[in-house]
């Protein structure tokens, strides 16, 4: 990746569009002063503005005609977010005020930025690594406040300074296998296989291998997990989606989204977003019970994190909810004992007996009974058999991380191979500079610009 | 209306919804600066927060975890937009981020800011009167740069300043008056009603005057005008519908809306929103030639600023066509004879006899010809009719003044009345002070609570 000196100056409006109090215009570059200069009246005349200081005036268009009363604001490079001039003049939050000043902006020779152009220019200034401004795109997409704790985070450079220490570890065991290299003669006194092996261990290895759980764990927590409820008809699949709902109504208001052939939900458990899909909407397209064997549903079933397996408790176990949860009990699930109310306390041990392996849960979707057990039963399952709790983890690698992450892994398991082996030390460097380049890729410093790229057009336009 | 003091602080989210660069979070009241101090950590640690200066550093909860990366100002009282202390949190545009940071905030004392409460703060500290605290939210929903331009100067005091100016003269008329009800003896020399009369006429009621002119055509530019399509089935309503939203497109995005029994569009012209409405879609649910007589038919006409009286050139003026103008011509309007491209000059000659009176525009709406004719003649009828430009007006009273300026240009002329009757000074008294008690209201010094209640409801929250 070649570091661009970004040297024409760009405009955008930074605030989210519609009716509101306040609306941000942000300029970057090497103009931003003058165009504050020509665009911006202070109300008391003044020559020049102190960096990082407010001041209140009045927006004017080219012909001197006021387009706005507004609060500007000069900060001067280094200390801004792309390290470059930057100019904020806050509007108000009308479309057609922010329009006509941006246009103003544009006649006078800056150019509209492109999506993340500013937080793309921040990194290529260095003043954030790539993680970093990821990091930033991650907080402003954040569904829950989980998600967004991890955003910030990594944007406060905790997943960087990991990276970057595992780096030093490696690049510090290149600096002796390179003296070694060069002395071959002597290479038994500096580098030392044992200690190298063991630091390699302790150092890197293990928490490369944290930071790949952490991974897994942080989709759950920004992605949500995929939860299908499975049972017959007539089990209460939908009076259970429907009591989940109402439950969680009370906690979080849910988004709702309803797909062509399932009916899916979301409701947030503990700040975990839990996709809910009931696979009775394919009953209305097919006959419930060849329903079950179709392929359909059991695509259904093999994309879920987990399966809520609805037995209706009432009418006992039958021959077809066995054959049902024979096909459903190699996935991750729980036993949903539904109309739980209707049945003994003899009928409900029998039925716990049928499912030796499995937690079951006793409800009534119909009065809500055992809902909230379910809930937690749900949440523990998630978290608990996933590893670290969401809330001890101080960063989580994303997708793109995670296939980089791998191959560091990778290499770094060969460098110990290798030292083991007793591998020749040249051998052994590469391995370690393999590992090195794709912790460079991640933190950005050798990241190429087509991934580059691919990153900054998550943004949105004005960040 | 009673100046209630403000004690409590408040706090609310000023910027728009949606994810975005930028997201801003307005404090107002004597506790700002304490919760800065509480939830927000400077990177530089400091002790006190300079006024009107941008600190970088990050938003903690009660618990000290960190919700965002942020900038932070304090404003100090009064040289803020309430005149309290306010503080301003320039987080990541992200509605999980600032509903996170809110409620750090209401937890720690404040409360949720009302619609418009800023901006009732302001007004009722006198930082501005009711005029521009109108002119804000008019800013915030303008829908063409025409409207935000009179919002803009009135926000800056036009509208004020020229009332203010008026109130002046009707307060001086009143000393002098006093003065001579004080001391009846000389009442002759102390007020020369010829004098008073030409001054009241000169700098009173021909100011009045003109503000009701502009109001009339401030609303204009603010909400546009509805121009209704009328002419018999097949003349080409549709067309010419189609054809004005293809030519303005060309210009303006066009807002487009559909009305249940009419179709309606939106075009802006010159800045001046026009509402199209095509009678057509009356007949989708009705007779075409008995639709035209019908009593809805009549009532959009009724409704209209202007009527496009549409004839099918090609097929000559038919005793229909002048049936039908009969219903029309009494409604401020233009002929536009379609399919002209069909007709000799002759024709055309002959057709615009038949219109006399009227401005005939030939256009082919098929093909487009005549359509920047019609739209130029739209905007001369609209504007040109309509007294003052509206790009040479500096102000535009809107409804609530307009109705109000009224009553105030009512007393005046009973002042003057009174003043060519010879009527004793304290019945003169009591019409300038009925005028000045107008003036009062409009600018917000004696304007009764459940006004204020109506202007500051059409706010949006954090404004």
């Amino acid at each position: 990746m070649a570091v661009h000196p970004a040297t024409d100056t760009i405009a955008s409006i930074a605030t989210a569009p519609g009716v509101a109090g306040i609306g941000i215009i942000r300029i970057s570059g090497s103009e931003s002063l003058s165009l504050l200069k020509t665009c911006f009246v202070p109300r008391v005349p003044r020559d020049q503005f102190v960096s990082h200081k407010l001041y209140y005036g009045t927006i004017v268009n080219q012909q001197g005609q006021a387009l706005d009363e507004a609060l500007a604001v000069y900060m001067q490079a280094p200390h801004t977010y792309t390290r470059e001039d930057v100019v904020e003049l806050h509007c108000h939050g009308s479309y057609v005020v922010l329009q006509s000043v941006l246009q103003t902006l544009l006649v006078q020779g800056c150019r509209p930025a492109e999506p993340g152009e500013f937080t793309k220019r921040a990194f290529l200034a260095g003043r954030i690594d790539l993680t970093r401004a990821e990091a930033v795109i991650d907080l402003l997409q954040a569904q829950t406040e989980g998600a967004a704790r991890l955003a910030v985070n990594q944007l406060q450079g905790q997943l960087y300074t990991r990276l970057e220490h595992i780096r030093q570890q490696l690049i510090g065991f290149l600096a002796l296998l390179e003296v070694a290299i060069d002395f071959p003669d002597d290479d038994v006194e500096i580098f030392d296989s044992t200690e190298v092996s063991f630091q390699l261990r302790e150092q890197v290895i293990s928490s490369l291998e944290e930071l790949l759980a952490w991974s897994e764990q942080g989709k759950v927590v920004r992605e949500g997990i995929k939860v299908v409820l499975a049972g017959l008809p007539n089990a209460g699949k939908s009076s259970l989606l429907n009591a989940l709902l109402q439950e969680e109504r009370a906690l979080v208001a849910p988004v709702p989204g309803t797909t062509r052939d399932t009916i899916e939900e979301r409701i947030v458990v503990r700040g975990i977003p839990i996709h809910l899909v009931d696979t009775a909407g394919i009953r209305k397209y097919e006959d419930p019970i060849e329903a079950l064997g179709v392929e359909r549903a059991r695509q259904k079933l093999e994309v879920a994190d987990l399966v809520l397996f609805v037995v209706d408790g009432s009418a006992g176990m039958t021959q077809r909810d066995r054959d049902l949860y024979q096909s459903v009990c190699h996935k991750s699930h729980l036993v949903v004992i539904n109309k739980s109310d209707l049945m003994t306390t003899r009928q409900l041990e029998d039925l716990f007996s049928s499912f030796p392996e499995a937690l079951c849960i006793p409800i009534s979707a119909k009065h809500g009974h055992g809902i909230d057990r379910l809930l937690e039963a749900l949440f523990q399952t998630i978290v608990g058999g996933r590893g670290p709790r969401a809330d001890q983890m101080t960063c989580a690698p994303n997708t793109r991380h995670r296939a980089v992450l791998l191959h560091t892994l990778e290499a770094c398991q060969r460098f110990e191979q290798a030292l083991i082996a007793g591998a020749p030390v040249d051998l052994v460097a590469v391995e370690i500079q393999s590992a090195l380049d794709c912790l460079g890729d991640i933190i950005g410093l050798t990241t190429p610009d087509e991934v580059l790229d691919t990153v900054f057009s998550r943004f949105c336009i004005g960040k």
